[in-house]
């Protein structure tokens, strides 16, 4: 079962092994996920001269592929990495930004997944529901549905794909088609800063380069942001100090802050954490 | 008469309203305008390419356009999207980062506005000049200038266009070729943080979706980023937190904080705001 | 001899002239090293447009090219901008980010060289024996050699191309190929921020552009990051909080810290300057 003792022996891992994540993603979050990967431990690479993805490729443990400022270049650059991942066996986490605001986001989001299936897909419910043919109402790059509706989606698109599937919102809820996890805790500040899913999109890909799953990577991932931004609430007066304290945390965490704070207990079918601990732990209806 | 109260109604709607403002701007500042935008209460899009801006241009309330690094690639973008923002009536806010510092800037932001007038035009007084046919000496980016030597280029270029021009500085200075507007406070500091002045074209461009007209969403903008500066310097020790404060200023503003910081007089024909309160005004020579 | 004493003079001049930096860099550090150069007290110029390269050059003080997140498009633009540089004199700053990590950032790396000859290369010590031809082993963008390693290498590429070698580490080695310089201080958490080298390329860029020689300029610039480094641990606690006191110790130096921190000794040949200050100094094999 995943726990907050598997997640904590995953991030271990990561501060051991320093993997390299390398990152095909968008200018407005560049700086906060390269920042966020060193202070969870992992090593990020930023580039995408088709050029040299073939060699870089062949160099690191996990793709971190991110459509936020798509355009005709950065396509071709993400096509082209995801080809050489599935070459070597690199595990894929595809973010999927905006999907459903645009034909070209959506189109591009199936095409990377037609070059290679994602390990882990990880976007906002209103991108999944838009991707599994659903209403595609969205607004802009933030999301109108809350994650709980896009289960159902998100079960469907996992065992289509054959990947974890991860919708992300005040409670995450991740399937790899047959189990589930839902966690909570957080802050709702979170989406008041910009890049905060991405982040935890590029946080997912340095645990699928050390875990034993990608369901347990994802989870390990979105964990860990949780609770490393409980961590920086506590500290934050609003969103430009969380997002530094949100870093802090991050490289600050120890086992002691992680085990106390992630609690885990079972709900029918669904692992549930929760970032306050089990004890806060409320039933909900499932998704 | 625009005063503390209208523009806390504004900023009031941009929470409420969270509209959507779509941004192609430059790689320098795009995850600070894009927090700025949230931590007002409104909601960033990023996006170029071509393929998609029609559709995008159809669910935004804004469009902000900002030359800082062009290229011919981001130029085709930005007038694809003037002229789409133009067809569906959604109101532009330029800003020709670097006008008069070469020719590609100063006839790049001249063909824009061709495309589509925009609504607001939000300079530096250099640029504002070398727009105007005046001097052009202008060093880099940064303004040579102080706003009040632009005022008569400003007017003159809001009525030649139709627009609202903002010359920004120490103290801000607005026209719509009929009424000014000057704004002061802030803090000295802000010149040492890089985007502060495409933060401040980002913000108007929020007001530009909510406001009752474009002289008023200009000195919402820009009365908002000298409280929130004002408010931030108290708290800051130098300019890398006096950036972070920032934003946890601009989410944290208050009606109180704003009221009781912004004073309103009329002096002579101007209208002039200041963020250390009204009984802090000193009459000034007139641009 | 280069001291405390001459780089706080370059420092002063830095402050008063503020000089024009003109900034080819990559998307990931864009704004970091931007608001670094104006907490120093320069002014950045971030422009990438091959259409306006002779005409900036033509107002700029010092060209830093960084090949971070290069490709087609972004090499173009180094290469004509190198040109220009060196047509009007201007001194280039090379920073060739991941040199070794792929044929393609070894070879631009090479070609910028060849099109003009930088004042100064910055480097990390796996990218200079990368260059220098030797091993080639990198682990992408970071370094897993130590400063002392790539010494005789980096020697070996001054005196080839005329120009002063930074090696970076814990302890920078900076030579002109005749006289070797040691810096040492800072903290452990540095490599914990992204772009903390591309910050000391571009602080060496503001440098160029005032001291009375570049292996001066480098050591001011690579001295004046580990004091404000050294700064800013004494209030961080953790990367998040380190990059934004960084950047108000940039900003707040003052001499005395300066002096009080920075010590120089000679030890044989080489100068050694310690952000510890001298008495911290411990004699320590040769390179």
């Amino acid at each position: 079962m995943i726990n907050s003792d598997t997640i904590w022996r995953d991030l271990s891992a990561v501060r051991e092994k320093a993997p390299l994540v390398h990152n095909i993603t968008n200018f407005v979050v560049m700086n906060v996920t390269a920042n966020a990967l060193l202070a969870l431990g992992a090593s990020p690479i930023m580039a995408h001269a088709t050029g040299e993805l073939d060699e870089l490729l062949g160099i690191v443990s996990a793709l971190v592929l991110n459509i936020g400022t798509l355009d005709a270049c950065w396509i071709e650059s993400m096509g082209t990495a995801a080809a050489a991942a599935g070459k070597r066996g690199v595990p894929i986490v595809l973010d999927p930004v905006g999907a459903g605001a645009s034909r070209l986001r959506t189109e591009t989001s199936l095409r990377l997944i037609q070059i290679q299936r994602p390990a882990i897909l990880r976007a906002n419910p209103s991108e999944i529901l838009a991707l599994a043919g659903a209403s595609g109402a969205t607004k802009g790059v933030d999301s109108l549905h809350r994650p709980e509706e896009a289960g159902e989606a998100a079960r469907r698109l996992a065992k289509q794909w054959g990947c974890v599937v991860v919708a992300s919102g005040a409670t995450d809820f991740l399937t790899d088609g047959t189990t589930d996890v839902r966690i909570s805790g957080g802050t709702a500040m979170m989406p008041r800063i910009t890049g905060m899913g991405c982040t935890s999109t590029a946080l997912v890909g340095a645990f699928a380069a050390v875990s034993a799953s990608p369901l347990q990577a994802a989870a390990a991932g979105m964990a860990v942001m949780k609770v490393a931004a409980e961590m920086a609430a506590e500290k934050a007066s609003g969103p430009g100090t969380l997002q530094v304290h949100f870093l802090d945390a991050l490289h600050n965490l120890t086992q002691d802050d992680f085990v106390r704070r992630l609690g885990a207990v079972k709900d029918g079918g669904a692992l549930v954490l929760s970032a306050k601990g089990a004890a806060a732990y409320q039933p909900r209806a499932k998704p």
